[in-house]
């Protein structure tokens, strides 16, 4: 078990009445669980906490009158991840698979998988199916993609990074997710704390469904996955916004991080072969 | 209530060991009472019968080895649509939008409803909110494109219906769809049977969100909201396909019906201010 | 006629060996005089002057080390516009249409005409042809979109402002130039000075064959077309960037004006039914 | 010396006045005399033969009523490639290059260069510049493009076949022109007959500007470039389409071929070290 202390500190200009949906608490789920957790808006606004989907997330929701709203959000979360031996992860038959990992097959907004079977099929297809492909996947992206912030924009699609091969870590996410549902792998988009990603701020990651769970990935390899807290689940960003905002709003400040507060050297041993997940 | 005999049949000619999910079983939902179906198989195959994400979507999962594949569906279903005075129905404030209905606001890989948030502003942002906005909605896209059969393909989405101006039943779906959701009205795709469609074959329409019900609409108009018997719920198209296919087969039969038996004359009745909804 | 005064200053921070090619002299044709003309280059770079194309246009070419670059240009301009009658301006037939023009027909990377035939024969197919359908196509464009500097890129294109509903000059030529060969109205890019324009700076129009000449025509109706003076001209903006850059550098400082300096009031009487030439 | 029997035989079906512009004929360059040509159409319409841009193109323009219209065009064509060794050809630095050639730099409808500058950094940048270079890019489409006959349609771009990865030759030589102009090297499309093409057909390849002339390069490698006689020249294939039509017409049947008369056996001892030139 890992102990987190994670956080953020939002600051928004709100000119027009406007609703708040923030999507920024750790999610429970039996790998994860909260033993501290504080919510603080100021002005202090009533709001209404809410799981949404079927993952375990939790949002809130408030609507506000013009001002400055603030929101500081702190929480302890006890990280239990699984960790399997790669080598014997396979890949699921199309038949094997449940019926509610289905969904994350089919293409989304931002991962336009239906145009990219034929490209998977030339680069992956002769890959050894399991753990490896998509580690491939990610060994590939993270080869041929160049990490640069503002590079990219909230309409980019994994088909415009595979063009610009330019992006953050939610176009590397998308891309990632676009190519396994490509080659049959139910793939989804995880928003998240993570420890000691540099600069700090909110995390895109990925999930891919193999043998019969959800394993980690992040093809940006800029963090350890094991120091991965998740806060949304979706098909893809579209889903895992930290922020919808109906009105009108400006964030201003932003102040977000994740820290390993105990045992403190373990993030660092990251073994190379391990498979880690944290959805049953 | 109204009674509707639907029925399919398709043929596939399979050349290698293949998955099939088929979408195509009238769903179970309080409105739609299922008095008798029945599913058969050429070759007599061994399937699976699951209920799909919330909606009461029944799926049939199967595979099969090479040879030719015929599937015949038949089922009577009593529907009972809710019929409301379409002058009372509002749009329903974010805030008081239920937790499940938020991801249909979010763009989607065949409505990129974040693309339109401008268009839909200055087209339908002074038209009254509600019901009736939709129908606008509905009018002007009826209005502004062409019916033409084999004009757009499976990657064809809201944006290139919008510059191309012609399109399929899908293809007035997903810009209906996307418009709404770029109005903040959540909406979602909807397969299904249609009683007097012409030419027969499986239908696609949508469910827009307001006030505090899923009403159903059809930009195409070409058969009435009454008649639609539902199939498949979801985002867009990519959620509601008739047939899923992993591995190598070609459609080479299709035939799809909707007739009414009871009380006959019913459909041509349609009050044009009715809000049709089958879903709670 | 009219006198002008045009010119631009131009500061570049250069960090590694660049070429540049400015297109920012006014052309020279036979309604076009200049009657001065004046380049300075600081530091004091030897450049060369070269005709582009068959269009008279004028661009300097140079390169230069690592420096702060500036450019200042400055011209008075004698324009004498053909003005016509608009009432018996037609469109030619394709097969009265010169060669040269012919390319001025095809889809460009900016102006996707082809993927927009549908859509004008259902917007402008009945409207009657001649002058007065670019006119409505302009006062389409213009009702539709809304000017917003910022609010589009580089890479946007006639397609994109058509979804999008906002944009800058060059997205409302753009859009106006597809609009018109999908119509088979041969149609290009001008870019130049603009008399009265409001924010100053290099403005971006068109130029659409009608009858046996070219007209310009200005969709953005942000400065008259009689204050116009043509700098370069292109099948789009791709084709016409004031500064092409080869190398590393940042434009810094940049001021462009146009001033009108005799006879005073003229442009301000513009008449409506005026159709303006300044190519043969 | 090569000569070369050309020609190709169209039906159209012609149900509306229609205009045709048929760029069929061999181009007049000094590299490609044409020793004896024929051009029958049946109904034996009036056409004019004119001459498109600056690159000897010649093509046929007529007008008819409905009917079956039937083009033979029969042409016999002598040959003189210039062939160099590709050891001495150079990339040209961009203030070497004419005047003439820059418009070949900016991109064009279906060859965005302007998308793809980080892509052909990461992939081409350090590839040794010059004729190794072009050669590289069509190494690397060759090997990542499966030719498919049906694949892609007239509205397919370089970006959707990078994506795709399987085309036809029009999109091979628009992705390879892509890349070279992102790169700084001007390139052009080229339609032609091809000796040896099979199944035989109309053929798109490019050209490449390097050190000061113009070098012919074919990513498809279906037939060797020395066998190429060229047609039209273009930014891309919107600028040379085989026949332009306006009106109502359908291609009913087509027929086309290309065959090396004298000396026989020479195109078959392809030196691979060679570059081409019919350009000056």
């Amino acid at each position: 078990m890992t102990t987190i202390q994670v956080g953020c500190d939002l600051t928004y200009s709100v000119t027009k009445p406007t609703s708040f949906l923030f999507n920024v608490a750790a999610a429970r789920t039996g790998y994860q669980i909260i033993s501290q957790e504080n919510l603080q808006l100021n002005p202090n606004i009533k709001y209404v906490t809410s799981s949404l989907g079927t993952e375990d997330i939790q949002v809130y929701r408030l609507t506000v009158e013009p001002c400055d709203l603030q929101l500081q959000y702190r929480a302890i979360v006890d990280l239990s991840p699984e960790i399997y031996d790669t080598s014997g992860i396979v890949e699921a038959g199309y038949s094997q698979l449940p019926n509610e990992v289905l969904p994350y097959l089919n293409p989304s907004r931002y991962c336009e998988s239906d145009r990219l079977t034929h490209f998977v099929l030339r680069m992956f297809g002769n890959v050894q199916p399991g753990f490896s492909r998509v580690t491939a996947i990610c060994d590939w992206i993270n080869c041929n993609l160049d990490y640069q912030a503002g590079s990219t924009g909230e309409s980019t699609s994994a088909c415009d990074v595979l063009i610009g091969r330019v992006g953050v870590c939610r176009d590397y996410a998308h891309l990632a997710i676009a190519l396994c549902r490509a080659l049959c792998i139910p793939a989804r988009y995880i928003s998240g704390y993570a420890v000691a990603l540099q600069p700090p701020d909110f995390h895109g990651f990925f999930e891919a469904y193999l043998g019969s769970r959800w394993y980690l990935f992040d093809a940006t390899r800029m963090a350890p996955v094991e120091g991965f807290v998740r806060i949304g689940t979706g098909r893809d960003a579209a889903d895992a916004s930290f922020a919808t905002i109906i009105g009108e709003a400006t964030l201003t400040t932003m102040a977000v991080w994740a820290e390993q507060t105990a045992p403190n050297p373990l993030l660092n041993q990251t073994v190379p072969q391990s498979a880690v997940s944290t959805t049953g």
